[in-house]
């Protein structure tokens, strides 16, 4: 036996190569690698086009460790990049990771983190992993995911298809992520205003649902191709808020979206247990779930529930006859793209640049 | 005429599709994109396996500010992923980029940054782009890119494939980088020890050819092609220098690698009117040009330069029998696969979580 080493060893400690050992001891292979981690680039098979997206998590603006473990921090990582390439009608395949972390950062958060990206792609996309990655030292964490994904010879489902006519439909959890960060803003502040971990193990014992949502997300990756194979007209995830991610969908098709309060209320009014309001559905943010069209004749798939249904953007009363060219993507200036059983709707959304929020850097 | 902005606008005040709008504007497109930027996810078609990799540079640890241009950082971002991809014997075809800076950074700092990273790919691997993103919020300038690349039906070149016999060969500038890096430190920084921009007008006009290697380096990507073509049987790029890197290659490949002074002095110690030292080409690192290893019956691709020979571990008087599944990384540890003239040689590079310097984080 080794003898073991005290829990809180840090990166600085044990030098790069010791912190890569014990990060790639927890991860699974994917079954696309041809090659794994280890030499210059990982070497994946293909089926069909392959479709890329990336994202970056800071700790202050996008997370704070007094609220997250690191097992949720690595499961939402890849939980956020999966949705992206699911949303396009792809089979999650592949994700490299770059972690950069202080000096005196425990070795246990890399792996913990590790732990969570390997156990979300086992548990939302089977097959897919993390082929590849890159350690570094920034002054405070930082981690960036790429996720690829195999369009097996499928069409990409794009922003710009929804056409007049189409039902608007939405799979996975909605709001409750929003309602999550309203909690911990509410209850996981320290009295200068920084996040606490003090009260998230009792936010935990009493609204699991919501903090798991928050913290941990769990989309329905498989959905994404289950749409496509079902006639998506159009699909994205929603990352922002449903409202703002609609508006981008609308404006990329350059038509009107109206959705229904009965609908989001029949579909989503109760999940888990937990009593959801349209307002959260509408701007809580972070969902991660499909939000797809599709043509009125088609049966839904399974998973997705109906919310509303597809305008042309002038016979919707639109001031912005501006369509899918319109370079502006500013909230509210363009309102009559979006509404809730026909009364205007503004989207309200993140904007990493401008959205203020208590305990940021 | 739009009214001129003021020129240090910042991100902050521009907010994120503002910010996004301006570095979209300076990006060509790749040419295996079926669908850019814009939607959940790029669409690339490739012809065979795909390479990925993935590399962080963070202000501090990584690059200073007062001594890179924008311009330049953004080429460096590029040049230093494309010669991982390059280093398979595959073609580079794209790049994802996360860009994560503070709310008061100059959106002039960004555009500069997609500026370089566009020209680079131009010049050094055209028809690779960047083809997505994401932008964020970070307390430091933090860019993390993934590269791709089409094997276009090759095997690729790896690490572990020398075999005792073979011609070690170079390919690119060799130490140059790491004379820059010394030239920085010796005459870049202000008293209190921090990167300073004061000396570097004059380093520029001084020093070209060293600054440049350092700043905005032009490995010889499509070399790797060249070399898979021509038979090469291991390859990597040198990044964090040439000592630990062979040593790496002689480590995954169970061989020993002798190098030769005088093939080392007669193929790179004068580059562009700079006399380069042995000591500098071995331990100066950051120099991603690419190192390989070819059959001796076979001509070198052009480009390639003999620098010494593959031998087998056991003649080579080596004290480490434990051969390619060897855990240890550790420097030094593992003296015997490395050799100048066949006396031992100690490789020494680059950790980013136990190396010290001046001015870092």
């Amino acid at each position: 036996m080794e003898p073991r080493e005290k829990p809180q060893t840090t990166v600085g400690e044990l030098g790069e190569s010791g912190v890569l050992a014990r990060v790639l001891a927890q991860l699974s292979e994917a079954s696309a690698v041809e090659l794994g981690p280890g030499d210059d680039c990982a070497v994946l098979r293909h089926e069909g086009d392959i479709v890329v997206t990336t994202d970056t998590m800071i700790e202050g603006p996008d997370f704070r460790l007094a609220w997250h473990d690191g097992f949720e921090l690595g499961w939402k990582l890849a939980a956020t990049n999966l949705s992206d390439v699911a949303s396009m009608g792809a089979r999650p395949t592949a994700l490299t990771v770059a972690l950069a972390v202080p000096l005196e950062t425990p070795v246990r958060l890399l792996e913990r983190i590790a732990e969570g990206l390997d156990a979300a792609c086992r548990a939302l996309a089977p097959g897919c992993g993390v082929v590849g990655g890159d350690l570094g030292r920034a002054p405070v964490v930082t981690a960036a995911v790429t996720a690829l994904g195999d369009l097996e010879g499928r069409v990409p489902v794009l922003r710009s298809g929804a056409r007049a006519g189409d039902v608007v439909a939405y799979a996975g959890e909605l709001g409750l992520a929003g309602l999550g960060l309203s909690l911990l803003f509410a209850e996981g502040l320290a009295s200068d205003g920084t996040a606490s971990a003090d009260a998230v193990p009792g936010l935990w014992a009493a609204h699991p649902e919501v903090l798991a949502a928050q913290l941990a997300p769990a989309p329905p990756i498989p959905l994404g191709v289950a749409a496509a194979l079902g006639k998506a007209t159009a699909m994205m995830d929603v990352s922002d808020a449903l409202s703002i991610d609609s508006e981008r969908l609308a404006r990329a098709s350059g038509v009107h979206i109206d959705f229904s309060a009965a609908l989001l209320e029949r579909g989503f009014g109760e999940q888990s247990g937990v009593v959801v309001p349209v307002e959260a559905m509408l701007h809580g943010g972070e969902d991660h779930g499909l939000l797809a069209t599709f043509p009125a004749a088609v049966a839904l798939p399974a998973g997705f529930l109906p919310v509303g249904v597809v305008l042309e953007a002038s016979k919707a009363g639109s001031s912005d006859e501006a369509g899918p060219t319109a370079t502006s993507q500013v909230p509210g200036q363009d309102v009559a793209r979006l509404s809730l059983d026909g009364e205007t709707l503004i989207a309200r959304g993140w904007d990493p640049y401008t959205v203020q929020y208590p305990g940021a850097a």
